[in-house]
């Protein structure tokens, strides 16, 4: 029986369920950051929600509300895939500290680029946080493939 | 060995099947829903589309269309992270009465969301649903970082 | 005890690993995939992007990046909901063979969609490739149900 399980038993396991839900919790709190600048900017996406406002609609588009939104849907493009690719990455059983390490570096990057695109930091930082996010995910892939076959 | 398994065995996971494959199924159905939309207003995304129906490109954005879309987004941004933060609550092993309210007030307030958002119920209608959805997330995560360590 | 358990000693999990393994790799390739295209027709998503390359915005939308981004968001919108629906049904425990078959279905449609999508192939072929998949996760959702309650 491999031991390589989906349960807290399993060291790489509870690891993986810690750094999941940090990235997780980290996109699901864009939502709110976007909502918080839409009130702001009284920027919203439906009638009903300017009738509430009692406001009408000014522009269509405010360049702080599209930035949050665009970090939002990296997030999405990035975010959901590594849970995804990690729950298979942990079933085909990867060495303890490895696979640690790659959490964490996948979880710091995906932090760093939200602070470095909120921020407007000056390019390359955003490219190389989306970039080391995206050889962790290959390097996942890599070991799955390694370990299964079609 | 704890028996919080990802397994139709351990009673909490079997809810969490089912409760996922409802608002799964609910988040592929807006895909064919915006289709129906396209079709009936022909408004369509690529060039391709309009040479089938032999049709000219006549507005690029219908308000209905759009709202179908943004429904479609919503639940992407929604359901997705919680069928995965769902996964890894199932796994810190929660107490069932509890983990199967959180499992149907998430759904229950998802297929409100939707009904609310597509037939342009009043605000705040539309944001209380989606709040209900982001409390019942952050009970998750709250257990699931109380039984984790980084 | 059920068999159907998320593990590699499981064959339907074993299978399972791979394909989706496969459409998530697709799928996180489309980030780069659009990124190629933005530098090489230099439009890009925000203000810090022309900085860097020293150039001036030009037009805001260009038809090829249009195209691989749809194409992007089509793969998060039914490639991340078959990984998670693909899940649950490795739980509820199918038949071997019935599952192999719909995950290659899966696999093989979206691969043919990206093809079809991104060289501009003529309808209805991208509407057979996506429907398809959402025959696919279709039949997985009624095992599901079929094997689980509320």
């Amino acid at each position: 029986m491999s031991d390589a399980t989906l349960s807290v038993d399993n060291p790489v396991c509870a690891k993986f369920v810690f750094y999941a839900a940090v990235v997780l919790l980290k996109t699901t709190l864009m939502s709110l950051w976007t909502s918080r600048h839409r009130i702001a900017k009284n920027v919203h996406t439906s009638p009903e929600d300017y009738r509430m406002t009692g406001s009408k609609p000014s522009v269509s588009l405010d360049p702080h509300v599209e930035r949050v939104r665009r970090c939002h849907l990296n997030d999405l493009e990035n975010v959901l895939p590594f849970v995804l690719i990690g729950l298979l990455f942990v079933l085909v059983g990867p060495e303890y500290s490895y696979a640690v390490l790659l959490f964490r570096l996948f979880t710091g990057s995906r932090i760093l680029h939200t602070l470095v695109y909120l921020n407007e930091v000056p390019q390359p930082a955003r490219a190389l946080c989306f970039g080391a996010g995206q050889v962790v995910m290959g390097l996942m892939i890599w070991e799955i493939f390694s370990k299964t076959s079609f």
